[in-house]
């Protein structure tokens, strides 16, 4: 590599370490106003964190970036670069090539019309009152298929959003990858019907101390390898974690003390999602790739963990003990497998964030498809109400009351999020594949988890998976560690393995 | 004003907008630092801070704010700008010429040299090793004098530092001040010495649960008008307010559980800060005005809170009930004339932040001297420990048995921050002068102090102090509110009625 080369990629190198720093910062005034900021200081916090993310994004389409560019993307060159200098060449070439292309004045029009749109949304499912939102999910449509014109699209003009979320996934997979777990997901749930409650969950809602949940929290996330010396746990509204670098990832939770369910499994998700960015390679700290790879990659972890790890028998055997020791009251009679099977109980129901482990996925491919029609112009916004009921009566066989337990119950679409919803069940696939890779790896694993031996697992997800950080593409992650493309039936057959044993099918 | 004036006056706004923006950010993230971030996470922090910190700067020193004040600070049009306006003006200008002069290799060695200091102290406080810290003070001496080379200086050599913290202050009016002060303090000592203990303190150091002392601090802090929708109270190693902006002006303090008045009068002392600036006035947000005018006056507000309301006799025959309540046990049998009494002992000793009301500008005096002397050129640092030990037994009577406990005690040495004691004195004989003028505004203002109104004597501060925030310079406030110059005769005065009080001289 010559030696002006070398200066440029010096340059490019601290240029971006800066856009990184910027990104923190946002992330640090963004986690303070979701965890305690007092109310009368948010307007101007609001503003604040506004500036600071306009100076980023002016980094990410500045001339110097394009000048960075023109001389590292150049594929004689690029192809000389160290990894790391690769990777954060490819994704700042990706972000540009997005964002440039939307000339300034639409882009500003559009940030103001999604801020009005947020708040109408909350109006609107307050109130019930789909038809004072639609003139705004109209108008982001119309901006949405602006950017796309502008974008370009090979296929359907959906998979450049969907690109935008999950690398290289395109209408044509993802269609394959839903139509067979959607089949058996809906043979399941008709079986799992038919047999009938598992138990009887009702000793879940009783009455349980937040300060023993926070307790019990914190002591399942030592255990199974969230480090507090480099993240902490509090509360907000709605739980996220946050990872401001991989010393600092902070998780929320939200404490129901009506429902036991609520603050541990949101817990040891976002956990999930945290110890993955814990234990992204200290090399690419301070990095544009210090990151998750992508939103689908990031869901596998946080499900994984929740659903694989945090539903499953061995897990429920290892912490029976404790779980008896700070709720001796609540728990009283209740035996591991009874809570086995609470825990695990499917119940269609009208709201995603809600619904089981096995129902959870139809809820995302009804959006995938209302989404996919939307886009591809075959449904208008005035149809989707009735589309949508229509939907949840095909899949889930219930149909919501009204518009805001309805069509209105996601924020997603206010913002213009097309493309993302997909990443969650994207997050279950992937899950399952890791799954068979880990027991193909470590067949005694389950037996690792029983005994609380959580370092065997963490340390083969950080190996396989956290470790590479956004080094390498969700592509490429998958197939490094599982030898295959991406396929649902590893899914299906965990999900026909858990309920065969939660309901004796 | 032209129409050119004018777009320069908005473009000003907004550059100076952005600069307030980084500023809260930068306080967010120290904040967040200091009270709670995960440890592993502190190395890459530091960073982030220093990239925006570098950031700032660079807008205080750019060539954009050169044009700026090319056009805005040229008399003519200087004179016609609006109050808010000018006051920016003004402020840039005074750190534009003071940051813009130094060469920024120079500057930038000063940084990295203090960086290093303050570690150094840090270990040769520990170690008690004042020969290991010294080559770092030489250095940071030598940096400084180069420094006051370049800005230049009226008088003596310290009115240069001296006018960073304290805007018009000079080594001839300090002087002046603390000659009085000094010979009256030590002459109360003496009388109040020869009296011997007003009180048994020894109530105040028994066992203190936090929870109970944090409960009795939120009690307190509502009722004397801390906005708690305008921030929160935090704990941290070393007790700070810090204001993001009115809206958001966040306190920390200390428990201490065998000791009561370290949380409840550090507690005091914040919010003292703290109400200040929750109550700029509102057309001041977002400007580099909002915030406090000086660090004398500031402090003045702080010490008025802790000491002149906050150690009355009618501040706790307000909250004597509430006191009983929260604390049955350690405080049966005492009463109120007793605890009044105890927690206004006078005592001499070594340690400056634990020093009394009375003491405490001693220690302030002997700072002051030895600076003056270091950057005078009448005193070595290797002299520095001497002179120490001298001033401690003249003034104080006590004499450290250890440099940890004498000239190592304060870290503000440690990064250059000579100028910048003598404001906690300032703090006082300012809070003293606001005093006499609120007696003379609102004759009852004690007999509302004891009735709970603490509404009172807010209003007065707001209305003649904190609403301006750094609108007026501290002498125009002063005068606009006293109708006199700085004057310490009134602190003198409030000591002595103290102390006759408290001791019954």
């Amino acid at each position: 590599m010559s030696e002006r080369i070398g200066q440029v990629v010096k340059e490019f190198r601290a240029y971006t370490r800066r856009m990184k720093d910027y990104t923190e910062t946002i992330g640090v005034m963004s986690w303070d106003m979701r965890t305690g900021a007092p109310k009368k200081g948010l307007g101007q916090r609001s503003e604040v964190i506004g500036t600071l993310s306009g100076d980023l994004f002016k980094m990410s389409i500045s001339p110097e970036m394009k000048a960075f560019l023109d001389v590292l993307a150049e594929p004689d060159t690029y192809g000389k670069l160290d990894p790391i200098t690769k990777g954060i060449v490819r994704e700042c070439k990706k972000e540009y090539e997005k964002s440039h292309a939307i000339p300034p004045e639409l882009y500003q029009e559009y940030v103001v019309l999604t801020n009005k749109s947020e708040s109408a949304w909350e109006d609107a499912r307050k109130n019930n009152d789909f038809a004072s939102f639609r003139p705004y999910l109209e108008k982001i449509l119309e901006y949405t298929n602006r950017f796309l014109e502008i974008w370009g699209y090979k296929g359907h003009k959906y998979n450049t959003l969907l690109d935008h979320y999950e690398p290289g996934m395109t209408v044509e997979t993802l269609d394959s990858l839903f139509d067979g777990l959607r089949l058996k997901t809906v043979d399941l749930l008709k079986e799992i019907q038919e047999r009938g409650q598992a138990t009887n969950p009702s000793f879940l809602e009783q009455h349980f101390r937040k300060e023993e949940q926070r307790r019990f929290s914190h002591l399942v996330l030592q255990r199974i390898g969230y480090d507090f010396d480099a993240g902490r746990l509090d509360e907000s509204a709605h739980p996220f974690a946050t990872g401001l670098n991989p010393g600092d990832v902070r998780i929320t939770t939200r404490y129901d003390e009506n429902d036991f369910r609520t603050a541990i499994f949101s817990t040891i998700h976002e956990a999930g999602h945290a110890i993955y960015e814990q234990n992204i390679s200290a090399e690419l700290i301070g990095t544009l790739l210090s990151d998750g790879t992508s939103m689908g990659i990031h869901e596998s972890q946080s499900r994984f963990l929740e659903n694989i790890i945090g539903r499953s028998h061995e897990f429920w055997s290892c912490f029976f003990d404790d779980l008896l020791k700070f709720f001796p009251r609540q728990f009283q009679g209740v035996s591991l497998e009874q809570f086995f099977r609470a825990i695990n109980q499917v119940q269609p129901s009208l709201i995603r964030v809600e619904a089981d482990e096995l129902t959870y996925n139809l809820h995302i491919m009804l959006r995938y498809e209302l989404e996919k029609a939307l886009i591809g112009g075959d449904l208008t916004v005035a149809e989707l109400p009735g589309a949508w009921e229509e939907k949840m009566k095909d899949y889930l066989g219930v149909v919501p009351p009204n518009d805001a337990d309805g069509v209105l119950q996601d924020v997603h679409w206010s913002f213009g999020a097309f493309g993302y919803f997909p990443s969650y069940s994207l997050g279950n696939i992937y899950a399952a594949q890791f799954e068979a890779a880990l027991l193909r790896d470590v067949p005694d694993y389950r037996e690792a988890v029983r005994s609380g031996e959580f370092g065997v697992v963490k340390k083969w997800l950080t190996d396989n998976i956290h470790k590479h950080g956004k080094l390498l593409e969700p592509k490429e992650i998958l197939e490094s560690v599982t030898g295959e493309a991406i396929n649902s039936g590893y899914l299906v057959r965990y999900l026909e393995d858990k309920y065969t044993q939660v309901y004796n099918l």
